[in-house]
């Protein structure tokens, strides 16, 4: 069973799921709400609301089987399925998330590298073949790519989106400092740097007015 | 005049300077907000309710001044100061942040780079000499650094968030998928890949369920 749940939830959905899995890989097997929240700093009220979305209530007094919240949260954030995954752009962001070792457990498989630099093409990252992004359609459909990783300058990022639409794919995650307009159906999430580099800059600056005034 | 502002329109203003600075580099002096609103997908009053908020109303039919809002917001977000960063731990990530092109025009500059890892250390990354972690703090309070960026392993994110609070930053900017404790009066913010990984996963998910089923 599945139901439309709201952003804030999903991103505290993965925060949960990370500390389960390493508590699980650790072979903890209990966990109350209260301990995980000491852990993530969230209530236990807030989380207790959160599992009971999904119809986990935990035993009184004890807590949650850890195994057991790690396959339900992850069967609901997707987690559980595999998806293929491709970068285009494999300059210095690019190569740092081919390198990423987090990917494979959250189910992600990354296939896939493209650049346009002839100088880099058929290089190797991460045991993967940096290939000529004019093959984009024909290896996104011979490698049942779903998700395109965008890590190319803000100028090419929308062209570049435009080739990984039309290639098929499901979903975008776009690092390129620059809005990128896609299909209602396509799914997009932005990776902005320079928006918490902002925030932070904001709530440093605040304090500094505070301190001084 | 500093006033406290709510995270979402913190985000939103840094959209907006992003988009605006760029404008002013190409000789845009005036602009609407719903020809701001068109480029960012975002409603013209929403923007015109954010701009009023620092006392910018525009001009009725034509719009506001480029160069006028870039200032402003510039202040308010504190982009109009100079930070002083240092970034720990300079694998992939780190050194691809090392490379980042946008720190200058965002107030930021890189001064110091370090890590543990003696087979680098003395190693120059875009300039700048990676130096030992046993030095963070007289390196920190020599070049002034207010921001650290934590790019070390999960398991050393602690310990070098320890170091940093200990050698007098006022920002952690955190890019190790675990969560940080700090005191109160520093602040943080949290670059979570592994969440918005998560976040496109569910997405695509319900996506394919509403499909399939």
């Amino acid at each position: 069973m599945k139901q439309t749940i709201s952003k804030a939830t999903i991103e505290r959905l993965a925060l949960y799921f990370r500390m389960l899995k390493s508590l699980q890989e650790n072979g903890v097997q209990i966990i109350s709400s209260e301990e995980m929240g000491r852990k993530l700093d969230i209530t236990p009220v807030q989380i207790r609301k959160d599992l009971a979305l999904f119809g986990q209530f935990g035993m009184k007094g004890i807590g949650y089987y850890t195994s057991e919240l790690v396959n339900q949260i992850g069967n609901i954030l997707g987690l559980n399925n595999r998806w293929n995954m491709a970068i285009v752009g494999v300059g210095h962001l690019g190569g740092a998330l081919a390198n990423y070792k987090n990917f494979p457990a959250l189910g992600f498989n990354l296939v896939a590298l493209f650049d346009k630099d002839i100088r880099i093409i058929g290089a190797e990252v991460h045991g993967i073949k940096i290939s000529d992004i004019k093959n984009l359609k024909s290896i996104v459909t011979k490698r049942k790519i779903q998700i395109g990783v965008i890590t190319v300058p803000a100028t090419e990022a929308q062209d570049v989106a435009n080739q990984l639409v039309e290639a098929g794919v499901k979903g975008i995650w776009n690092f390129a400092p620059t809005k990128i307009i896609v299909p209602p159906e396509l799914q997009i999430v932005n990776e902005d740097l320079s928006i918490s580099l902002s925030t932070l800059s904001y709530y440093i600056s605040m304090k500094f007015f505070q301190e001084t005034f």
